[in-house]
């Protein structure tokens, strides 16, 4: 492979000449610029991105902080952001955090080391002291981290008050709601908070469960369901994220409880596992593309120093479905 | 923040002592590197990891290539992936490629650059010219690539023969299976060879219908389940990728099909999504866990250029449900 030094000899410049044609798009003369050119063209000369990133100080390189991508949620999530920072020139690293310790704290290394460029950090993470004093691009996606990092996510206040609305059209009297656990400081709380004044305003009865801290499992899901049908047997309206609401629409069949007759079912974030049961789920659909494509503009433009007029939260809407 | 340079004057050697401690962990004397280590920590020198790399010609990335990671199979798939690399010291770059033109060129630009260490590849890619002669490590994930492109899969032939067994179990007579578009190279067609010739050794009649190439969306398998209800009215069994099948039940359910009684339904690769549904879907379980761990441990191996004993195959197992 040819090196750099031969590209100089070739094109007649210096070495300093050719690095900086490279890496810099208005730097040189036109002139200049094609003599460079031409001679890597011929020299079939592949510039080291490594020494290029040295210079620039700049990797085009954003971390994804998840719990887990083996979860339609955070799945749909990956997806969109990988793809919209592809399109804005940067490639994605992946860390899910549910299954190591400590692989969080690689990723703000390498952020520090600017082996990347900036992270997006979706996890639940407890102890977030990590993120603080950073001074480096952060960016949190549906979690508060901490007072100086921002933050997109959907806006769960209406999220709950959509929920609570399709309950009320069918007169549920008893509604039990499953949250992710209370520890997390998310934004995602409070669309159990929103269903929660609109149904008690209305007179109905309502109970909170709590999934334990980091459940993402069906498995986690079907026991907390089971618990429910025995603890609350006159519950008649159920509000939870997909995975959740899936196991209660199973239990409730293993129970020969009818729904939507008897039971009326509202799942939360909407992803495509809502739409493969044999019923599909009514749900509340957080617009997690739409989210993903803002959470990585906004990322990039913490990068360059660019500001923005985006805006930080973007509204759900119901998604039809045959459980309420 | 301390440079080399002040560390190795407050350790009282040279630049290159520095930076040859802190990168090779077999280099210098106890006492030295004691020096060294003592002096890093007293200034709170942060190596550049980009300069470490420049020297290691190493980025301990690795770059995974799948079609998407929104669909159950590739999800759980990355998420093995992106786990056992990390513990093997490797962070995962990664790049989805149906919603993209040219996303894996870049990756294998970055790969002959030196940016990534290596590739595991298991997109659908019709054009695979890109990854002959790169003399670069690239391992297939159940993809035909290139001679001398290594690969990784499950022992289709085996899951075709333990689907044709769940059938045959139940006498079903017109088995119609869902393949993925017969224009991509890869082993997995050999389920529906082996659970095509165990079928018609035993009598029954076989048909198969694929899916357009790069579909993984469950509208397009609802679209092709309708087609093979209203093709096939006899059918009493079909075998297809998770998705495929969850569409069937969702069909036949509208058309009042009882599944099992009138109709069995094998899924192949028994992610969670079999689980999720009110019926849960019987399936052959690929080992994906397995699979992805053995991939990271051969991907690295190829990086160190390590020779290993471990297999290229491992077996899938019978996943009982309520389908068949």
């Amino acid at each position: 492979m040819a090196t750099i030094k031969e590209v100089a000899r070739e094109a007649g410049v210096s070495v300093g000449t050719v690095s900086m044609v490279l890496n810099h798009a208005d730097y040189g003369s036109a002139a200049i610029r094609a003599k460079v050119e031409a001679a890597v063209a011929k020299m079939h000369y592949v510039p080291s991105e490594i020494g290029r990133n040295l210079s620039l100080q700049r990797t085009q390189m954003v971390g994804i902080i998840v719990p887990t991508v083996a979860h339609p949620f955070f799945a749909e999530l990956v997806e969109g952001l990988e793809e919209s920072l592809f399109h804005l020139g940067y490639k994605t690293m992946l860390c899910c955090t549910q299954k190591k310790e400590n692989a969080e704290h690689t990723f703000v290394t390498m952020l520090k080391r600017r082996t990347m460029d900036g992270i997006i950090m979706g996890a639940h993470s407890l102890d977030v002291s990590l993120y603080e004093n950073l001074n480096r691009p952060v960016l949190a996606f549906d979690r508060y981290l901490s007072d100086n990092i921002p933050i997109v996510h959907c806006d769960h206040q209406l999220g709950g008050q959509l929920a609570a609305e399709a309950f009320l059209q069918h007169d549920c009297h008893h509604i039990v709601q499953i949250a992710g656990a209370q520890i997390v400081r998310t934004p995602a709380h409070g669309y159990h908070q929103a269903c929660n004044e609109v149904m008690q305003a209305h007179g109905a009865q309502t109970d909170l469960v709590s999934l334990p801290w980091n459940e993402f499992s069906f498995a986690g899901a079907l026991q907390l369901a089971r618990e429910i049908f025995t603890r609350y047997p006159d519950v008649d309206g159920i509000l939870g994220a997909d995975m959740s609401i899936a196991a209660c629409l199973q239990v409730a069949g293993e129970r020969g409880i009818r729904v939507p007759e008897a039971l009326r079912l509202v799942a939360y974030d909407g992803t495509f596992m809502t739409q493969t049961g044999s019923q599909p789920l009514t749900a509340v659909r957080q617009p997690i593309e739409e989210l993903a494509e803002l959470a990585a503009a906004k990322m990039v433009h913490m990068i360059t120093g660019e500001q923005d007029t985006l805006p930080w939260v973007l509204p759900p809407h119901l998604l039809p479905g045959r459980t309420c």
